[in-house]
């Protein structure tokens, strides 16, 4: 089983891909998509087509059976999850595209499944990300890092549990609908 | 100059074009696409995935000159300004993709570029949207009428003014960067 997983940022949307076999790991790739600094597009809807089109090569190289991405129904104020939102919308739109499914896990559930510990700090599981994967040195930057522990997520979810996270519900909708100023 | 007017929702995003030509508006298709009811796709990635094609033929079918959004700073809670995040991702990748400007106008400048008032009431938005296309009734639904406000707006701006609304700044995404949880 192939799994990608994807954590998206307005600056910079990291991407890990594994390889799982029963309860071993290999990382075939990571990454980042980068949409700040010299020669990137200054406008946004331009950032989100550098993302997609960068995204979607990836996909298409690995052909993953998942992707994999953090649930932020967390996010603290109305400006950066709505820019976050525009970011998200664009990577679920590449895996619809891409024919995968799209699996959620709360940074709790990444923390608890690759560290063992919900309340995990970076650093923990970044040096769990690197043992599980058999890798020399901590994948860097941390978003790459963080999108590689989303698919140890799902490997193990997939490997030893039925768990398998959380899809946007028609409840989660409905409570939107309810709230959607538009 | 044919202007393309896009209300993204959740549930239902509204579109309408126009053709501008001095000060004479005729409208040239608007409608909706919906993302709930019987036949549509309950999880979010294939919602977008249906607004993202949809929008995509429209905007392939009427080559339009520019696609104007509105600017949803005030989006007043985390979750809802999240879940539209999403679909305005997909919408302004729309855009990018078939090579559009995006502009973007507040309620309040499309309300005074399409009424005179800026406080205006939707009925008193639909009328004028139904007088200024020359139309036999008011396009329904809303999100219709909303999208093609949008576009009068900037058929306004263009034909009137510099005015040209807003785009997301790079001080707009300084600002996000420096909220952004990511």
């Amino acid at each position: 089983m192939i799994i990608a997983g994807v954590d998206p940022g307005s600056r910079v949307t990291g991407y890990g891909i594994i390889k799982v076999e029963g309860n071993h790991f290999q990382c075939l790739d990571y990454g980042v998509i980068s949409t700040t600094g010299r020669g990137c597009p200054s406008e946004l809807k331009d950032r989100l087509h550098k993302i997609f089109e960068s995204l979607s090569d990836v996909l298409d190289k690995h052909s993953p059976d998942y992707l994999v991405v953090e649930s932020i129904f967390y996010a603290r104020n109305v400006h950066s999850s709505l820019l976050l939102g525009h970011v998200r919308g664009v990577i679920l739109l590449s895996a619809a595209r891409a024919g995968l499914p799209v699996i959620e896990y709360t940074p709790l559930e990444v923390k608890k499944a690759v560290t063992g510990y919900g309340r995990a700090d970076k650093e923990q599981v970044q040096t769990m990300v690197k043992r599980l994967l058999n890798l020399d040195t901590i994948p860097k930057p941390h978003d790459a890092s963080d999108a590689l522990a989303l698919a140890i997520c799902q490997g193990f979810g997939g490997a030893r549990s039925s768990k398998r996270g959380k899809r946007w519900s028609e409840s989660d909708l409905k409570q939107a609908r309810h709230k959607d100023p538009c």
